[in-house]
C-alpha cells in the first residue's frame, strides 16, 4: 500500500506524528475540486482568499491541474503562443490549517498521487529561453532560442510511456508546495524559504515535508505535479500532469526553521533555493548542520566534518529563477549511543 | 541650479520630454508628507492602497524616511535588536499616474534631494550576515558574524562628514525606486525587473529613470535615499538618511522594456538585477544591444561588438538578494550620420 | 570479488573492453612504489618527467600517499602550520600509455583500493578559508576563519570508524585523476577538462573513467584517495588515507570527448567542473546530450527532454577552485528497439 | 607628454618610485623584437626559457603581436578555422628582473603604447561560444552559436575608426600582463592571482601595475594589447592590435600581496579574478580593505564601511574563463590628518 498510505508506516514514527498537534491521529477528509477551488493562484502570498480551513490531522484531496492548466493539448501547439506570463503554474489553495502560527512548521504528508484525465495526459515541452541548456531571461544571450517542441505522453500509475524506445517508471511528486511568505507574494515559478517551485522528486507519496509558517493558518498552496522528473529537470519541464493528490496536515508548534525540511523513512533532508547553485548547496548543508546540532545532539564541527563523509546532495532544479538543492543524511547515522 | 532643476536642462531634450504624454509640460506639485503617507510599505506589489493619483507632468515632493525608519539613533544601538525583518526599507507610495497602462514606461525625473531632520542624520552600520564581505543568509557559512558597528554621520547638502579623517561629497541618490510587478509583491530589499532596491548611484537628481509599467497607474514606490554610496555598496549599507526628494513623472506609451532604463545628459543606461553578478551584467548589456537596435538603428552585431569597445559598466550593489549592474553608452556615439 | 575485480564483470562489456586497443586483454602488472615514484607532483601538466611507460591492457599498482602527504599525524596538529601551499595533494605519475595520442580517450578501470599504513590512517580536518560553509580565498569575506580541527580516524577495508557514535562504510574512491592538459599545468586542487580534483565518489573500484588525451602518452596522474566522502565534500576534506590502488589502462582511439566520462555497470556519466555550480551542471548535461546523440542514436531534443525526466545528477565537490557535477542516465534507457 | 612619459609625473611619487629598488632611477633600455623573442608563449608559468634579464629601473620596449598573432587579416576570415586552440593570445617574455624573489612585488610602469603595422591593423570579431552574451564552453547551452563576424579597423594614436558612424578615442592598454605562478602554468586566456588576461583598461600608459612575485626573477609576460575596450569587453574581443609597448620595471621587496594591484595618479586599485563575478568583486574589495589597513592606517571596519560610500568598481571582463573586477579608492581619501 506504499502508494496510498494514510500515514507513514515507518518503524519509528515520523517527526510529524511524534511532535505534531494531531499526534498521528487522522481527522476529516476534505476534497478540493476545481469547482470548489474556483480560480487558481499564480503567486503565493498573504493577499488571496482562503478556499478552506482544516484541522491538524485532516486530510485534503487536491485536484491539481497541470502546470500549463491543461492548455497544451497537441504536439503542434506553440507554448509561446499559448502560455501567457506570468499566469503559469496554477496553484490550489490557500488552505488554512488551524493552530498554525508564525514560528511553527507545517507538516505535509503526501499519502497518494493518482493521475486523472484522459491520455495523453502528460505534457513535456521546450519553452523559448527557459531551461538548463539555453540562454534565458536571466542568463541573457543573443543566441537564437531553441525550437519549441511539445511532447504529449501517455501515463498511468505504473509507467510513463515516453517514447517507442523508452518507458519510465511512474514516480509522482509535487513540484510546487508552499506556505505563504509573511509580506511578499512570490510567483509560482520561484522557490525560496517558503517552499515554492522546488521541483524536488523526494516531495512524493510516503514522505513528509515541513514548511516554515509565517502567517496565521500557514496559507498552504500546492500544484505542479510531475509523473516523473530527473534530477535538475534539465529542459525546464517534467512530465507535467493533472493529478488527484491526497495530503495530510499537521502543525509542529515552535519549530522555527528558516527553510523547508523533508523526512523520508530513512533520511532527513534540508532544502535550499538560491542562485548561484553553490549558494543553494551552502544553505541546505548549513541548515542540516544546524538540525544535527539542535535535534540530534551533535557537536557543530563534528556534524560539519561528518556530513563531508556521508552527506547526500539532491539537485531539484537548476532552471527556475532560483535553483534548489537538498542535503540529506541517512537516519541510521543519527542514533544516539 | 543643477541640484534643483525642474526638468532636464540638456541640449537635446530627454526621451521623457520628447516622447512622454506631458511633452515636457510641468503640472501640479503634490506633497507626500509622513502624515499623508500613513504607514510605509515593505513590499512592492499590487495589493496596497494608493496614497495619491497624479497626472503626467505632475511633480511629487516625497518625505522619505531612512531605510531603518529612523530607528538607529545612537552608535551603541544594535541593528540586530532594533530591526525586525522583513519590516525594513520603508517605501513611500504607491502613487498612481494617470494614463500609465501595462506595456508603457513610467518616466521619473529626479529634480532634487535635500536632507531633512537633525544631525547626525546619516546612518551606516554593519548588520550581521548582510553585506559583500561576509557570509549571508544565502552565501551561508558557519563563520561567526562580523561585529555590529553603527556610525552616525553629520551631513548637509555639500558634504558627508564621514570621520575626522575623511569628508565625502554629498552625492544623493535614490536606492529603491519601483513600479509594481503584475502579480508578485516583492520585498523592498530585492531589485528585479520592476526596479526595486537597485542602489544605483546614477538614479540621482538630474537623471531620468524609466520603469516598465505592469499594472494600471504604474503604482510607483520610492524610498531608501542615500547621501552617498560607493559602487557595490560593499558593507551593504550606504549613508542612509531622511530626505525631501522631488520627482516629476511622465508616461511613455507603448515603450515595452523588460528592465529599468536610465538617461543622463550624456549617456543612456540599461539596468539588470540578478544572481550571479554575471547574469545581471548579461541582462544589462543585452537590453542595451536591443535598445541600440530598436531606437538608434544599429545592426545587432555591430552594436554588440561596439559595446565591447565603448560600453560602460556600473555596479549598483552586490549585497542584496539580487545584484545590480548598469550598462551604458555615451550619447555621442549614438548620433546618426 | 567486487572489491578486487581484474576487469568489469558486467553482462555487457564496458566500452573500454569493446572499443579499447587491448580489447579486454589484460597485460603486465607494474608497481609504482614511493621509491620508484621519487618526488610527487603538485601540478598536472606536460612538463614533468614520466615515471613509467605501460601498454594498453597493462595494470599499475599505485602506492598513493594521502592528500596531506602523511604530514597530519595528530589531532592537535595545525593544518595551517603544517601544510605549505601550493605543495599539497601529491600526485603519482606521470604514466605514459603507449598508443595514446591527442584526440583519443584514456580508459582507466579501477580494480581495487586497499588501505595501507598504520591506524589511525584516516585524516579529516578543517583548514582555514577552505571548504563549503566558510569564506574562502575566492568567496572572500572578513569573517574570522573557522577553527582548525583535525580528526585522525581508524579505518579498514570494511569500515571507517568515524566516532564513538558513527561508523561509516568503507567506500573508497579516487579524488584526483588526470591526463595532462596540452600546454597548461594545473595545480592538483583544481578539476577541469583534464580531470583533476573532481572528488567524484563514483570514480571507484568497479567503474571505468574516460579522460580526454591531449598529449602523447596521455601523461596519467593519480592521487588523493578517499576512504569515504559525502556528496559535496562539504567541509572540503574527505576521509583522506594512503592506499594501494590498482588500475588497468586502455586507449580508445579517436574518441574526442571534451570532458571526463564515467561508466558503471548500470549507468553512463559525464562530468563537468566549473564555477558557478550551475555551469558545471550545464557542462555535464550538455555532454550527456551529445553522448546520447552520437553513440546511442537519440534525437537531440528527445535526449534533452528525456534527461529532464530520468537524468541523475551527482555532486562531486563544491569546495575546490572549481566545482564538479556528474550527469548520468541508467543504461537500461539506452537500449535500441 | 602623457602618452610617453618615462616615469609617473605625479605630485607625489608612485609607490614604485618610493619603495622600489631602483628608487625612481631609470636604467638601460632593452628592446624585445619579434626576432629576439622567437616563439611566443600561450601559457604563463615557470617552465619556459627566459628571453632577457633586466635590472630594476630598466626599461623594455616590447613589440607585441595582436592576440590572434596577426592571423585574422580579412573580414571574411573565419576565426573558427584560423584559430587553433589553445595556441591563442601569444605572450612576449619571460623577462627576468634581477632581485625579484618570491614574496616581493614586481612594479611595471607603462610608459607608452604605439600602434605598429599597416592599417587596418585593428581586429575585432565574434568567435563561436566565446563572449558575454552567448553560451560558451562553460555556460554550456544547446543554442546555435552566434555568427562569426570579423571587423578590420583602421586606427592611429589618436583614434579608432570603428565605423562610418562611430569614431572612438585611442585608449591603449595591456590586456594580459603576468608574473609566473609558482608551479602552475596558466593559459594566456585566464586571469588569476598572477595577473594574466585581466583586460583591465586601467593597465595603461601612465599607470603602475604591481604583480605578486612567486618565482625568482618574477618571469614577466606581456601581450594582448588593445587600442580601446569597453568595461566588460562584452563580445569577448577588444580592438586588438600589434603595438610597441614600453614599460619600466622595479622590484618592491617584501610586499606580499595575494592579487594584482594598480596605482594611478589619483587612485589605488586592487584586482580580483574569479567566477562567479561576485567572487571577483569580493576578492578585490577585501584586498582593498587589507591595503587600507596595512599601508594607510585605517581601522578595518572603518575601511569596510567607508568603501561602501566611496569605493569605485571597475569591470575588466566577464567573458574569460575567470572574470575580473578592480576595486579602487581615490588617493585624496587616504591622506593622514
Amino acid at each position: 500500500m506504499s502508494k496510498n498510505a494514510m500515514k507513514p508506516q515507518w518503524e519509528t514514527p515520523a517527526i510529524m506524528d511524534q511532535r505534531g498537534l494531531a499526534a498521528g491521529k487522522i481527522g476529516t477528509t476534505h476534497e478540493l475540486t476545481p469547482e470548489r477551488q474556483g480560480t487558481y493562484h499564480y503567486t503565493i502570498g498573504p493577499y488571496s482568499e482562503p478556499v478552506m480551513t482544516v484541522q491538524p490531522g485532516d486530510r485534503v484531496v487536491f485536484w491539481t491541474p497541470d502546470c500549463f492548466e491543461g492548455r497544451i493539448q497537441k504536439e503542434d501547439d506553440k507554448p509561446s503562443e499559448i502560455l501567457e506570463m506570468p499566469f503559469i503554474n496554477p496553484q490550489c489553495g490557500p488552505i488554512m490549517v488551524e493552530g498554525a502560527e508564525k514560528g511553527d512548521a507545517l507538516a505535509i504528508y503526501i499519502e497518494s498521487m493518482e493521475p486523472r484525465g484522459e491520455n495523453p495526459r502528460g505534457t513535456c515541452c521546450m519553452i523559448p529561453e527557459f531551461g538548463g541548456l539555453t540562454g534565458t531571461n536571466y542568463t541573457a544571450t543573443l543566441n537564437d532560442p531553441l525550437p519549441e517542441v511539445v511532447r504529449k505522453i501517455n501515463l498511468d500509475d505504473d509507467n510513463v510511456y515516453w517514447s517507442d524506445r523508452v518507458t519510465l517508471p511512474y514516480k509522482p511528486h509535487v513540484g510546487t508546495i508552499s506556505c505563504s511568505p509573511e509580506i511578499d507574494s512570490i510567483n509560482a515559478l520561484t522557490p525560496d524559504q517558503h517552499g515554492g517551485n522546488m521541483d524536488m522528486p523526494d516531495i512524493c507519496p510516503g514522505n513528509v515535508t515541513y514548511l516554515p509558517v509565517k502567517v496565521t493558518g500557514g496559507r498552504f498552496f500546492i500544484g505542479d505535479c510531475h509523473a516523473c522528473q530527473g534530477e535538475g529537470e534539465v529542459c525546464g519541464v517534467a512530465v507535467e500532469y493533472p493529478s488527484v493528490t491526497t495530503v495530510r496536515f499537521d502543525v509542529i508548534k515552535g519549530w522555527q526553521n528558516q527553510w523547508p525540511r523533508l523526512e523520508t523513512e530513512n533520511t532527513i533532508m534540508t532544502i535550499g533555493s538560491a542562485r548561484p547553485l553553490e549558494d543553494a548547496t551552502r544553505i541546505a548543508y548549513r541548515e542540516l548542520v544546524y538540525w544535527l546540532v539542535e535535534d540530534y545532539g551533535f557537536d557543530k564541527w563534528d556534524a560539519y566534518m561528518m556530513l563531508s563523509q556521508c552527506g547526500v546532495a539532491k539537485l531539484g532544479n537548476f532552471v527556475d529563477p532560483k535553483y534548489t538543492i537538498g542535503a540529506a543524511i541517512p537516519k541510521k547515522y543519527l542514533a544516539r549511543k
